[in-house]
């Protein structure tokens, strides 16, 4: 089963919701990725830490399928965030960022991780990105992610990491700002037309769209609801457990088809839609292939419909 | 093949969008929806409109599978509503409503009318949707549609109309006021615990979820995106078209299980689809039912995924 490697942030979280808070907890996008990704292959982590990172957190990443050669401690402290959100669960107000370690950090992949065929660039800075990108030596897949902070400030830079990947995962608000195009149809093919063969949209309680030439150069199209929750709890984490969900699949299944790419889809929606539950990385801690694959087959239930054969005009 | 009535409001529209204006175009809740369905079935309109509406308006409807007998001339100017649109083609800003005839109207059904057994009440006073059902002998389904103005202004009227209904028809903004919940899957069974056995909550260009306990006590949950349109020209009467082709196609079809009503949310998604695509009710006065049913099945190619029956983990 091909392993996936992941360079993003390990930080230390406090997050304020209308339902309770949490402070210095486990989070950053790598941690996230790699623990949704945890269920269904080997991670190789890329990614710093400070000198105060703590002994147990080091020991639930490696009680995971993740490999830590890559964990990187650095002299200073961990990246550190703090945000709140309000009952509009979408939107996150980030209400301070302490960079710490991650200001000089330059990754560099141990010598094991450079075979690995799948990659995804975590959201950094597009030039970090690329300089992970040039140290992989066959790479089967590369996505990656970024943020509305490099669109506005890195946008030739980011553009030149994206036409080096395969598949960009995004959310809906940064596919439009990174194309300067209202309409997302619009905005996924101006991508698509820079190189990538796929754009995964996540739009948050909205579900995800994507559209992908990966089985040609017919564009197609695909869209899922989210799972309606009826408890959203904490959404720090939930497109980086996305995506951990979506490349964990694929490399674990190791085939990069339209067919799999849908499934990959339901299953990063599935491991996002548990991540929400609690706060931090509560709820994955806890989870189970057994509730992964149940819930996979809810998003069955719940989008199936049948053709109209019956139908008499 | 059973018809559907409906009752609500005919208009003369102003829009302004970011591709251009129309004025005066035909409009209103019942109009958009008289279209809409009668690709699958014959409509009873009941609304009213004024001395100035124009005959080859009348002639319109006429011509399609509309039954007009419903529709009551009366002193005064026909109804108007002046609205616009920004980029974000999702809200529609008012400008001007001039209820005219709208303020005095008293919905009589036709006796031929009275037998009708598909009912949808469209977006009027709570009262006003009350006094019709009660003029229907033997309804076999009942829906309605609401606005912000009635669950702000005549909440109490608006709850007594939902629990005589079967189908509430609503967006998602809506929903929320009406339930003061902004979680969506408990704003749904806090309406479903009302009466009703289904909720259709709209979302735009996010597509539609439906909550139903149509086929039994459990609420069974489905959900759709949107069609990606590439150019959406002017969204009104996408909610109203939306409802339009939901009620016509149960009608026509003369069943009201899931699946049937699953099938339903999708040919609404699908003719709303179309309705947006020109300015005022221009793209559905061209739309063929060949064009629906291929969008319809692109709807499928859209949302299918396949189950996981390969993976080892």
């Amino acid at each position: 089963m091909p392993p996936v490697l992941v360079v993003g942030t390990v930080a230390y979280d406090s997050v304020e919701t209308p339902f309770g808070k949490v402070e210095e907890a486990l989070g950053g996008s790598a941690t996230f990725f790699s623990v949704a990704a945890s269920f269904f292959t080997e991670v190789r982590l890329v990614a710093c830490i400070g000198k105060d990172f703590q002994q147990k957190d080091v020991d639930f990443l490696e009680s995971r399928n993740i490999d830590i050669q890559g964990l990187e401690r650095m002299d200073g402290q961990t990246f550190r965030w703090t945000g709140k959100y309000g009952y509009d669960l979408n939107d996150a107000q980030t209400l301070a960022t302490h960079l710490n370690v991650l200001a000089s950090f330059e990754p560099k992949l141990p010598p094991s991780y450079q075979s690995v065929e799948y990659v995804f660039l975590g959201n950094l800075d597009p030039l970090i990105q690329r300089k992970v990108m040039a140290q992989v030596k066959a790479p089967k897949l590369i996505a990656c992610d970024t943020m509305n902070y490099w669109i506005s400030g890195h946008f030739a830079s980011l553009v030149e990491t994206i036409k080096q990947v395969n598949i960009l995962v995004i959310n809906d608000a940064e596919a439009r700002q990174l194309t300067r195009e209202s309409n997302l149809a619009r905005a996924a093919r101006k991508i698509l037309s820079w190189g990538p063969h796929t754009v995964v949209v996540k739009r948050g309680e909205y579900g995800a769209l994507m559209f992908s030439r990966a089985d040609g150069q017919r564009v197609a199209v695909f869209g899922t609801p989210a799972y309606p929750m009826e408890d959203v709890f904490d959404p720090t984490g939930a497109g980086d457990s996305f995506a951990g969900g979506f490349m964990g699949y694929l490399a674990g299944i190791n085939r990069v088809d339209e067919k799999t790419l849908r499934q990959a889809v339901i299953f990063g929606s599935v491991i996002a839609s548990f991540n929400v539950e609690k706060f931090s990385l509560d709820r994955l801690k806890e989870l189970t292939f057994t509730e992964i694959e149940l819930r996979y087959r809810e998003f069955r239930e719940m989008t199936l419909f049948d053709d109209v054969i019956d139908w008499k005009h």
